[in-house]
């Protein structure tokens, strides 16, 4: 019930922060998010084939005095620090708008391409400590020998790129950047997968659940699963088009040999999409085995009342009218009237037994 | 109850309005709203970058005298002075089929363009003071150095911009009337995004209310919900296309810096039709959460009274056999006859209890 | 109930005169509604700017022997006189199998262009005196100075049109006949505008009856409304698409202006077919609420039974024990035996009550 | 019941023959139905304008010798035979792919361009006696001068048009193969219009029945005619497109004249298929009317219940109270105890029955 | 219900497999089957129209020795052995990726074209002995020589094929590689239409369940089917398309005969998927009668409960009256009245029957 509700709150203070940006001039570099960090940090690693380098640059001149033989990856973490960020952008010549995107966490996934650069967002999601779901904003810019990333929090699912960057594992360092954007995106549909698993690990508990054990809250459970894949979609189903448009661009940046990779992301997008569209089916298909679980139940509790009721309320009958004070009842009188009736209730008790087998009451 | 039934009257009386031009010929001009103001005002600002003018012309030959140096936004409201509003689109030489739209409040959103100006219809949404969304027809034609602004209401969306303008804040007072336009169209999609929030709120609510306590009216909340984000969809979703439509326009009055902005719109109304879809979706689990409750409920009641009825009627069987008049019953006369049915009832008591919970039912 | 089975007939002795046209020729004139008028009626109305003349020829000659100055809308009601008709196609040289479709009132909406004219089908939708909705079929081919309407009864749509001409009120005796053309048209699609006001009227109905009083008969008249939205979104949802295609025909008869007005049309079918969209979402949820409206009450019927015999059937149990006739029963002798078995039933019921009203049953 | 386990009969037998063809090599000409007529039967009508012959070729030499003034329409009964169809096809120098196709009676609905010919797969549809829906399976090849049918049942759809031929009715005679072609076609589609009604009148009966006296078969036949529209669907929706490919192509058989009839067709097409949805449509709703009736009996039974548990538990606790045998009972002896105690319970019935009055349960 | 379970394990070890990979470089070959088979074994066909040879290669390097003239089928068993693979590939200039593709068992069906070889992945269902329905992943490389072909397990479904080829039926030993491609691809689609049959008749059987004996572990068997409905046409699908783009390739290995016979193969896939539709649809109106006969049960159930309660509730009330101990109760001393009183409660009996018989509730 809690967690509802929090996400209740959570989702209406992201609306009053939208709110907040009613009636500013659009441009504004406003951060939308919740996660506010005082510092932005701002990492670099710096690779050729045969050199790497990694540093935090104290300041942007730091950044910009590099030679251009090296790829770099330019990582920047915590998206609240204004100031900074607009200095980074007018750094990089980044258009007003894209700087707006870059830290508008509410922004949904998009492409655009200007002419020194291809700008991107869109959604990291992987599991945290406590197995939760988390949707971290990321951006993405690709510059001829640059990638510049803004992302919200610390934690992102680039550890494996970084890996194969520093162990010259795989192609990565005796390619250009927009193989390492390619790397980066890749990083971050894989880890997809690693969430639509723990959303079918979930959907086989409470199948599990709906079958053994329903309770009012399962219910409650299946519309909370549904909202998260409804969640997911509205995150993971853009991301195909963009990569399609990545693989259609004529952008001199991105090499024939990348677009053979992006089509294999482009399949990742695809599986994607069908197994959330699967999920959804499913979670349609609990809820209902549930209701029909509840009906069957129903059909129980109802089954049970008029088996008992229907064979005791007319044996209570029969001793009711045994139980009249008329004083001509000639059966009372009888020597065996009192076990003769007590036969008499046995023979309807077995009918009616009978005749619940029969209708399979029993 | 009484909410619906004055929507209702309100619908069918602006069916009837639409009945009264049933045989007009078309480009009549016919304000079909009901909230009729007698006299339409009319607001000019006029501004360039270093100067700004504001003024409310007495007559439609004041407004014309202007000279070409300054983007004027002429803001009419108030759509029922039928005589006024011809003359003023014959000043603009405006067609008259754009004037019938620019007072038609039924008509749906629409962009047409013309060799002198672009005619749009749109639909503000906002919240009034009673937090209900009051939806305001709008009609707006860019000229080339002009906005002219059809609004029903006093109240609007646009203060933000008319601050920006008189502040110099942003890009605005640098910019020509196309600009002006865009803003104008930001931020009425801008107060799109408050209407949401607050039927983000009304679900959050709505959700609580069926898990923790649903009622009958519940079921007529939501439906009443579920019918508000129909209307909110019908006013909302045309808008995407229309702004597409001004992105691949070659109109010489949209500069290409706009089209960069007006991209930005386009994303926003992606945002919104996906944000609706999703309340769409939502409306209907609360529907089936609400169902399924009301399901377990009657489960709950069905429990009950087959518990009762269960243990209560075999015991009352026996008092009843106990309590017949046979004259030979020989249990009558043993001393501890009572007791020993007393003993044998509670056994039964025991039993039923122990299976009931066994089903758990208890 | 009466209403339904009488449109069934209708139904199906439609279906038997379609069967009657199996195995004729293709292009065979035959007429196929049910309303059969002894003699078709011709009426012309021919005018100029300057002239108008209004006369019913008695023979197709008389008609054929006009001038050209005039614009002439030359109208024949009734579809059943076989013979009259075929002679009446001959005399304009129109397409057998345009006659065919004249007069072929399962016909749906359609659109054809020929060289000399342009032959279109639709359906009249207005509502006669008892509110019922008609259909009507309606057939109407334009030539480059002549108007020629096909309509099955007497009644029809075009008196606004009618008064427009003999009054001179708008443009239409300045323009041709592709004006009249859409002036027909126009007045088509206003009327549906009337019978969705009807509709809309009656699911507002609806809406409170489910609310307030809601019988089985209620769920019958949703899914009747229902099938008449189904029913009339068969007849209006074809027109948008014809309507489009004269817009973008470069047949010589439509003039550029007229193709301004068509576009106004064409606003107004979207929006009949967005609103037929709404009706079928109201009457889902309507179908929705009934249920819901239907499972409330049952529940509040269990909570009745469940009230009353959870309370009484335990008491019944006490007052049937201490009407056994053990002749050991020290209770019987107690002084206030009877009183104290009182005050016990007593406590049993006041406990019942807090424990129904506990769980916000009373 | 019965009925329906033999349909699940037959098509498990239609499945084990698409079986028996695993493993063959494709092209191979298999007869996949299971209607095996041990002789194929042939029959010719040629024409012209002038003359008119009928005969059963002995053999398909004779078969060929004919000129090439006469239109053939040569019509192949019976698709068991495969040796004979084998040398009919290579007479007639078709693709063995073609032949496959055209005995393979559970082949959907296709068009195939050659360049000599065009080869069609149809589904007839139509009542037998028993007023049951056949579906029967028809392949068409069009050459220059004939029209070779295949054709699975004795039975056909085609009668209407031998007439016309016979009779010189219409234009078919004046016409060439094409028209044939068309005209067999045309008389398919009519048919389907046939068992269109045939479902329609279905429904109306259903719907009486639901209105009238819901039982648990109304669900089964609901459900057994919604697979019927299914079924239906399955055969008629493809024919559309095909008609439409017909009237795209460039194929020098198809004259411009009968492309002319060919959009009839095409219209007749999309009338079947908007049917077909309005049927789907409709039997949804029955079922959702038949489950809301069965809850309004769920209803009605429960109130019944309710009503007489709740008038007589009480009175039955009352004289169950005068019934105890307590030796210090005062009221047992009061004249009017017995009186008295009638009338209380008098009181109490009557408060009962005006209070299921106020619910409306009465 | 362990069958559930099952399923749901080897579903979560697929993902947790699919987990192994994250991290990886894109390239990387890795199995993510759960079926290892420790050694993977190689069986080469060899043919031309006149010769064939059948052997199994010791080693890469004897494979390639082959001349020219012969058509190879190089069939490779199991998955799991990664090095083997990785040095086929480099022998057949396989791109890493294709490799990869070739041994990733989750990936969707697809299709890459590459100069020297057409690359595809499918997914092969047949049934096992068990009846069970086996997903076998599957993937061909065509040379212009040669079929590659990757399977994961020993059972496939090309018995056939290779009995064609040893045989000499049909036209397989006269055609290319192209021709085998597709014979392979045949056999593939003609085995779904098995597991298609079976899935009919599943759906036969839990029809008949549903309206004889429906238990509550027929709805779970319902979305079982559902499942596995879902399963299959995720598999199933994408094939269409993929069969589509060989035929629209102008890739110079597929010859124009081959691109016929690609049709028919585009024909089948059209029928599976129209039939999978089907199912889908027939597995809802399933669950549908499935709901509507708990229901209907239910009134059975509540309609005997409510007769018994109804019938003897009054009588046991009359028998509570007569049973009252108060003194003066005239009608105890009345000769008959014990007579009368049980006639009375005939009486009602009879009435009572009487009522439910007109109610049709008996």
């Amino acid at each position: 019930m809690k967690q509802k509700r929090t996400s209740g709150k959570a989702r209406s203070k992201k609306a009053s922060k939208m709110h907040r940006k009613i009636g500013k001039s659009p441009g504004t570099i406003t951060y939308m998010g919740t996660r506010e960090n005082a510092i932005s940090s701002l990492d670099v690693i710096a690779y050729t084939e045969e050199d790497i380098q990694e540093y935090s640059p104290v300041n942007i001149e730091a950044l910009l005095d590099k030679d251009d033989e090296h790829v770099q990856w330019i990582n920047l973490v915590g998206l609240s620090d204004e100031a900074f960020i607009t200095q980074l952008g007018k750094a990089f010549q980044l258009n007003p708008l894209v700087l707006e995107d870059a830290v508008h966490t509410t922004q949904r996934p998009k492409l655009d391409e200007y002419e020194n650069y291809i700008f991107g967002v869109f959604k990291m999601l992987y599991l945290n400590q406590e197995q939760n779901v988390v949707v971290e904003h990321l951006a993405m810019a690709l510059f001829e020998k640059k990638v510049l990333v803004f992302q919200e929090l610390k934690d992102d699912v680039f550890d494996g790129v970084r890996h194969r960057i520093r162990t010259k594992t795989g192609r990565i360092r005796t390619k250009q950047a927009d193989y390492l954007f390619f790397a980066l995106l890749d990083a971050m549909v894989d880890n997809y997968f690693v969430v639509l698993e723990h959303i079918n690990e979930r959907i086989d508990l409470l199948e599990e659940e709906v079958y053994e054990n329903p309770k009012p809250q399962t219910a409650h459970k299946i519309q909370e699963l549904k909202k998260e894949v409804l969640r997911i979609r509205r995150y993971a189903s853009p991301i195909k088009e963009l990569v399609g448009r990545l693989i259609d661009t004529e952008h001199h940046f991105i090499t024939k040999d990348t677009k053979l990779f992006l089509r294999d992301i482009n399949d990742h997008c695809l599986e994607i999409n069908e197994s959330l569209q699967i999920y959804r089916e499913m979670t349609m298909s609990l809820m209902e085995m549930y209701m029909s679980n509840v009906s069957n139940k129903m059909n129980e509790v109802m089954k049970v009342l008029t088996i008992m009721a229907s064979i005791f309320i007319p044996l209570t009958f029969i001793a009711g009218v045994y139980g009249m004070n008329f004083e001509n009842m000639p059966e009372l009188q009888w020597r065996y009237g009192y076990y003769g009736i007590l036969g008499v209730m046995l023979l309807i008790l077995i009918f009616m037994l009978i005749y619940f087998k029969r209708r399979r009451w029993l």
